[in-house]
């Protein structure tokens, strides 16, 4: 295979951040990690087609948070993967969360992040063929 | 027994409105049907937690939408079961709707509402007895 | 066809049992209405692969209740759908309940009993054809 | 509402065949019953896009049998509902039947065809207007 | 993130504990491998709370077994995630296991056990913070 | 343990199938890789009892392709999990799929095969113990 699914993680936390993108990339993913709402909203408008699944912490250093960068990612790419990570706005999870996505606790197992995202795209619906 | 699952029906096209009070009211529900954004977040704010379930259109005649009353819906009662009706706007189901909700598309058939409204309350974690 | 899908339905409220066996015998099912744990059990033990689902309460008038009746069920029919009817001890499903059942909170609308029924039937595995 | 969902049933037995248009009928639907399965892929080749639902038995006085129906169907209609009605055949639905469909044995209970249609309708994703 | 999910894992053969202990510490869980079943019933006594996940096996050298160590410690955490391991006893998890377990048959993959767990704890409802 | 589960794997194309193979064994995997098509269904007819679970790509230098090994492994085993990869006919999979198979998209991360591989076989009945 030529290229690997790419996945954008957006998270603050420099800890968690690497955790998460070595897990991802591990499991075999080609892991974006981008710290800052604005800028992943910036990434998801020129390439939301290209991703395969969207991991974003909730509370960011933005005017924006989580919840609004996965809602940006589902009108730009309707079938788009999302988890999200977080403690305490976890519980916001079913009123402010996008549907079929999944909300993984912190503190969480990194194995909690790739077996999301693993089941999330397995569930997607294939993308056709690009020319 | 002596009372009946509450369910909210927010919708302000009549013919649609009294189809599925009919269809919820002969599967064994205690129907209220509002047709303004504004009287059912009025209810919930007061009822949420006596509710079973929450059936909204999305495009409403008031400056809130379906998408509003269900997000408030949840704040108040985050595993209130909730059904959307829309015919254009369900395509932004996956953006704008709640986590464990249900799109109806119209047209609709009646059983595709009480099977999803009976499928998400019996699925929903059991509510403590109250004194 | 010559034959409907046998539902036990093992209730000691003759208004709740009567009116569980209403809506399941209007929506197909040929319904064996039970009052007591110990005639449930006898008539699982003859009959446990004639039945398409049991739907018991858990309270019973009986040294046994609802889950030794279902425990029993599904040791003589191991894919037997369940369905748990209950009040007070609906918050013990999660601790004393079969894998795969559904608990149904009373009080309840007569449409989630026959969701829930039709929807393990569905899904349970499809049995021999016997000679 | 000006319209309702369209539900195509094909099945060759009189008796099943009314029994699941009227409970379909009555549940809000709008049914087509066929009972050969040349006129079904017939109906489907023109109609598939417009089809809610395809619900057929496996055994048809023809060449073809429910299987290729719906293997038809969805190369037609990616995301077309499928309900299988069958006794002896049901055991062949993990190899035989498509991806996403649900498999009812005969005998069954009407409540099982109308729940497992609203079902699958209620999870497929929602079709673009048509201007 | 200053600590990790805590897995219970109760084995008494001590060549699968480990392997199990491995995947799971590797996995990012912090695992608490126990070999008798009193002991389980006592560290769940005092520690259900903090638990993400119980994983136990059914036969153990005590006179209680993985089913009682499961139902207690749903009694104790009601969304406990419970994962039962098992090579005889696998067919009788339809009669005497908990709901929305898992059960993994001897021999197994570790990454049967981690992909059950982590999937389990996703689904698990967050829990609030405490102070 | 004394033995693992074996996972037969179907892949023409060596780079894939190596990493597929790497994957599932450092998964815990028994893994048997096959790059034709004939010698997959013959692995099969003598070998599907013991099989867990079959991965296989769709085209294949054959007369045969992956629908066909998946629906002969089914015929053969009806529980077998299956996992197709593909790029191309990953559209196809709605109507040639067998039902409660996952069509993992090339390119893909090696972990969507561990935890399709690993959910699905979770998901399947327990086999009886062999004396």
């Amino acid at each position: 295979m030529d290229s690997r699914p790419i996945v954008l993680v957006v998270e603050d936390e420099p800890l968690i951040g690497l955790t998460v993108q070595d897990a991802l990339g591990e499991a075999g993913y080609d892991v974006r990690l981008i710290s800052k709402a604005v800028e992943a909203l910036h990434e998801m408008e020129s390439a939301a087609q290209v991703l395969s699944a969207l991991v974003t912490d909730i509370r960011l250093q933005d005017e924006k948070d989580g919840w609004e960068v996965a809602r940006r990612g589902r009108e730009l790419n309707p079938t788009l993967p999302v988890v999200y990570m977080s403690g305490d706005s976890a519980l916001d999870h079913t009123s402010q969360g996008v549907p079929h996505s999944v909300m993984v606790q912190k503190p969480f197992a990194a194995a909690q992040i790739v077996t999301a995202v693993s089941t999330l795209i397995n569930k997607a619906p294939p993308t056709p063929p690009t020319d």
